[in-house]
């Protein structure tokens, strides 16, 4: 089990969530939020991918641990950060640095906007390795660099990423990645690996089969790119 | 190691490739080639899917063990059948009822054009499992009805299988099937999985990521529906 961790981001001091590997296998992980903050269902996550021998940190991107206490809330913070995206990848660049060490390979993962986070951590050439689980794929204002290698795995039907969102993010990656791949979900919309989210409104919540596959992917393509 | 196996399409003859289980796991499985007909490469899928329990049959559906030269004898063959695509499905079907026994489920993979007569078996409301790698999505003349769980692996450039034509696919997917998925695969054309096609034309030919992934996501898609 890991602990909450207070770190800086250029002044704002944020509180993330660090959990450490007994048995290290060499990789650390960043572990983005959805647009709520980090809540108990990230922090669940960083302590599974600890448990794998991952070094984790379980990323802040709106300061002092904020997480929403409701759909709104949660949503106007998020349009703030997406109005300025260039804050928005500085503050993953800060828990980047955070977790850094000379030689050892950092990956992320993140959910919802914060898969838009990790992708545009990817656009800005960081990280070893990226995934993004129901991610949101409108480009940032700056240029993709040369992207590294990269998972998608999608609800076809996420209303917020269309079947045309995601052909011209899988575009950019073909123009930008050496290794993508992606794993698209019938029946399945957004918010999918989150057990939290079962029974909401159409177009939302868990899929159990499709959390599964994702699990799956996501362990065996970080563990091909960062150990 | 299997052998030769001579069957019945309604009149034609056909000559396939049995490969029987030393352990089986009580499920059956269609292998059906690619445009060249039922070759080393597929014969050699339907060993590796015996090791696994699997009670396998190698389709023809050419007839009499026909296989191609080259590749313009394959592609005229091709064009015949893909002109008559209820011959085609007619001819699968023949060695689908080869394979069926009461009770057993029947799991059925194809290449190239030959996943697309798996997706024209799906269509038609056969088989308890469809995995189409690299296949043809073109609809066929004849009305598609409830479809079983079917698996895609797609290479994002291959150019006999455009973005929009995925996306056509994906979307008579979601209309019909209860449980699809697709993995994408970037800097990936056609007929990947296949060694045998390294260094051919631009847009063809083997990459090993994209084929391990394929097959890590075919065995536990084959193994969830059939076992």
């Amino acid at each position: 089990m890991g602990e909450r961790h207070a770190y800086d981001a250029g002044g704002q001091g944020m509180l993330g969530y660090r959990a450490r590997p007994e048995a290290p296998n060499g990789a650390a992980l960043l572990v983005i939020p959805a647009f709520a903050g980090l809540r108990a269902f990230e922090m669940a996550q960083c302590d599974r991918f600890a448990a794998m021998g991952y070094d984790v940190l379980g990323v802040d991107y709106y300061g002092d641990g904020w997480t929403a206490a409701d759909m709104a809330e949660a949503g106007a913070a998020m349009g703030r950060l997406n109005d300025d995206r260039r804050t928005l990848l500085a503050r993953t660049e800060a828990a980047l640095a955070e977790i850094g060490q000379a030689g050892r390979k950092v990956g992320a993962i993140g959910f919802c906007f914060g898969a838009k986070a990790v992708l545009d951590m990817a656009r800005a050439g960081d990280l070893d390795a990226a995934v993004s689980l129901h991610g949101i794929y409108d480009a940032p204002p700056f240029e993709t660099v040369a992207m590294p290698p990269v998972l998608l795995c999608h609800g076809w039907n996420d209303p917020l990423a269309t079947p045309d969102d995601f052909e011209k993010m899988a575009a950019e990656l073909e123009r930008h990645s050496a290794d993508w791949h992606a794993l698209c979900f019938g029946g399945t919309g957004h918010a999918f690996t989150n057990p939290d989210q079962a029974g909401r409104a159409p177009g939302m919540g868990y899929v159990e089969v499709s959390a599964r596959r994702t699990w799956a992917a996501t362990e065996a393509f970080l563990s091909a790119h960062l150990t």
